[in-house]
């Protein structure tokens, strides 16, 4: 390795835990890449050498070794956890890189961090690009999705090589440049929420198709295994049928009956609903989602309520057709997940500045990400179609798809409601659905109820103004002069 | 005046807007209390003045006037608009006032701001105390409930005050010291977000019954009124009956029909709903009002939406039946919005320390406050019964609650699953009911997914332990030493 240590890298990769050293994998097993590597303590580096001598890495013991194997402009891509570790490294790049070059945070950074940063950085005349990256472990070695932020003139350095490294999908690379500053992290956000959503509906699913019908996890692998075939194919659908099939070597049960039920979370989730609050965008599949999962890991509350009353179960008549059924109520909760995560793209588009193209990012997350699909195609196309599209929802091959799904969806929210089976995400979605489609919604009485109790004031449906009704007084209407 | 400002005032108000004249003048119409009132501009506190002789306030016109006024320990409520206004005031206060004086924000100011404000002021040696006022206008004047945080040292002299114009229920005033610094502000918070989740449930019952039966505004009212006569009684739900009553002067038509359907929202909703989300703790009834009012005021959207295709309406047969199980869905989905409130208290308290008692709280909301209600009782007596009760729902008073309407609550959320009359609060708290009654959860599964795209691991039922599967090796089992 002496003699590389002489050869100039066009990449770095800082961080050489088990996502940083696959990235650098990725990287250095592309044509014309070398790459850099740093990390905080020399041992894991030495590790990574020794295991991948192939790659052909520059290894740096400093901060200072790293920036002078790297060519100008340097390009670093930070593969840190997010925190404080990320503020440290990029201090310590700040330090020994020049105006010009460009700082890459791949961690999941929350995009106010990232936009705070950005802006810091940009006053030493570095760039800064945080860039979301998707696909777990197995995605940065082979092919992730990326979604980074950050300056045009950055992307015109690091686009070539993230496009080298993407997952490619009919040719195409699965990066784009998202938009300036926080936007890439943004993005990543939402596409996490989406995938609570995505899986906890799986999970929904599963369990109604379980408890409604009596069929083992086996036999339902091979349901979801045969969903992947149609329109439903997605990896988390794949996944979920290898994760079924798969048998505890120990006790010879299936092993998700052997697995804890309390789901754990890495907060990304929280984030999307709390930020979509901040924007008034209700995502409420998102929101469903990680209150199931927080619902489930409260172990003490679960053992007192054990015993409340539930209904007596009935069993399925139809098995086949609940099981279809299922699978349509899936699908259009699905669209419903996505609209509303699109709705709080554009949101926060608008509250940042931020120009994202809809159709871009549905193509991106068509490969090398979690929640890649075969239906994100048809997302694209609906952007493309109508690049004002108020909801996704509303575009006409996803609302074909409710309205052939409508029925079943009812039905499964009404039997899971009746059987005593938690479907809270189906319920939700099936509802946020009936909301934004309803000719009048009771918000007229909330509004009178805001009005009488807090003079809050109230619009008519018949003219312009603000209006208050003296509810203490003699009930008549005055025109208010500002809404308070 | 001129005689009245050689006279010491006990107590001073800073805001003479409506929150603030009417609560000064509540405090004037004690025994024993002199007010002395400031606001920044002197017109205003001038108009006080004329209008309300009878108060006899103290008027000052600038801060030093203000303090000079108050006898000692210096007692000061600001009462102005929540945000940077409150920290100048604070600032003004701080440099007039002397150790051991004490200075009460009784705005909607966020918990996180007061435990900040607390910090920075008692630097100073004078007392902050953050303290929720609910009760609106009407309150203010007549009698709020009062949720004060801060220290027990500014509770000895500000309790009694409080408690001279707090409202009373069987004789005792509704008013209690909550905890330390943001305790006030973090359970008048939750009080609102429980306000949100309340209102959504009324709007929706309301909404079913109408688009269910056909009956009119004026004929529901009388359905409300009537429910008021029993366990639903609180303030609330007699309002609905007021405000449904109530006929538009100028078109004649019912005015719920002429209010415009898109319903405001202040902040303090998303802000249960955030905080609850960083505690862990799920309050989907409180998300789903918030995002419900989100959802009405989008205009575009729901144009854009009308044309999406809905159920054939099939018109509900017994009509009495279907309103009583209404009735009866809306009082065990408010015992879970409740139930999940509690929870975020508990959890808030654990988080920022504070020794809060629950059933002190339940007492101090049954009057003066928007969610004033008879069932308050029931929820202090649970607390009383078991304080350590891990969730409100299992109590046995509220057990018996949901299981005699469980069976009218199923029935509820599933016709509006099949009418497509959206209901999404009713059904979000049905279907955390049956998530935290289950006995197994799809969380397992959840956690099998996360560990096949991430290495998350996962725990398992029969053993102590981190494990992982080796998914995209031979899949076999290992145990894990760091969950990561």
């Amino acid at each position: 390795m002496a003699e590389a240590t002489q050869t100039q890298a066009n990449i770095g990769v800082v961080g050489m835990a088990v996502m940083g050293s696959n990235l650098a994998r990725n990287l250095a097993s592309r044509e014309g890449n070398t790459v850099a590597i740093f990390n905080r303590s020399y041992e894991k580096t030495q590790t990574v050498l020794d295991e991948h001598p192939e790659a052909e890495f520059i290894p740096a013991s400093s901060y200072e070794e790293f920036a002078a194997s790297l060519t100008k402009p340097r390009t670093a891509i930070i593969m840190v956890q997010a925190g404080k570790g990320t503020d440290a490294v990029i201090d310590a790049l700040t330090e020994v890189f020049e105006p010009g070059d460009i700082i890459v945070d791949g961690g999941n950074a929350l995009f106010t961090d990232t936009i705070r940063r950005e802006k810091a950085v940009r006053e030493t005349g570095i760039n800064f690009v945080g860039a979301g990256i998707s696909g777990g472990e197995e995605g940065a070695l082979l092919g992730p999705s990326i979604m980074p932020g950050g300056s045009a003139e950055a992307w015109e350095t690091l686009g070539p090589i993230l496009k080298s490294i993407a997952a490619v999908v009919d040719g195409e690379p699965c990066v784009t440049h998202v938009g300036t500053d926080g936007a890439g992290h943004f993005v990543k956000m939402i596409h996490n929420g989406i995938e609570y959503a995505d899986m906890q509906l799986i999970g929904e699913a599963y369990d109604l198709i379980r408890r409604g019908t009596g069929k083992t996890p086996a036999e339902i692998a091979e349901i979801f295994a045969e969903w992947n075939k149609g329109e439903l194919e997605s990896y988390l659908i794949e996944i979920t049928a290898e994760v079924l099939r798969q048998v505890d070597a120990e006790t010879g049960k299936p092993l998700v009956d052997v697995i804890l039920d309390q789901a754990g979370s890495k907060g990304t989730g929280v984030w999307t609903v709390q930020t979509s609050l901040d924007l008034g965008i209700p995502v409420s599949g998102i929101a469903e989602a990680v209150f199931a999962r927080s619902v489930s890991s409260k172990p003490a509350q679960r053992a007192a309520a054990a015993a409340l009353p539930g209904p007596t179960a009935n069993p399925v008549e139809d098995v086949d057709g609940f099981i279809e059924g299922v699978r349509l109520a899936l699908y259009a909760s699905k669209v419903i997940a996505y609209s509303q995560g699109f709705d709080a793209i554009v949101a926060g588009a608008e509250q940042y500045g931020w120009d994202i193209k809809k159709g871009e990012i549905a193509k991106i997350w068509r490969g090398g990400c979690i929640i890649r699909a075969r239906f994100l195609n048809r997302i694209t196309e609906a952007y493309a179609e109508n690049p004002g599209l108020v909801s996704l929802v509303t575009a006409p091959f996803f609302t074909d798809v409710v309205a052939t799904a409508q029925e079943s969806w009812r039905n499964v929210v009404a039997d899971a409601a009746h059987a005593g089976i938690p479907a809270p995400v189906f319920a939700s979605s099936l509802a946020y659905y009936d909301s934004l489609r309803a000719d009048r919604l009771p918000a007229a009485l909330t509004q009178g109820q805001r009005d009488f109790f807090g003079a809050h004031t109230y619009k008519r449906v018949d003219k312009e103004g603000t209006f208050h009704t003296l509810w203490s007084g003699d009930r008549s209407e005055i025109e208010s002069v500002d809404s308070h």
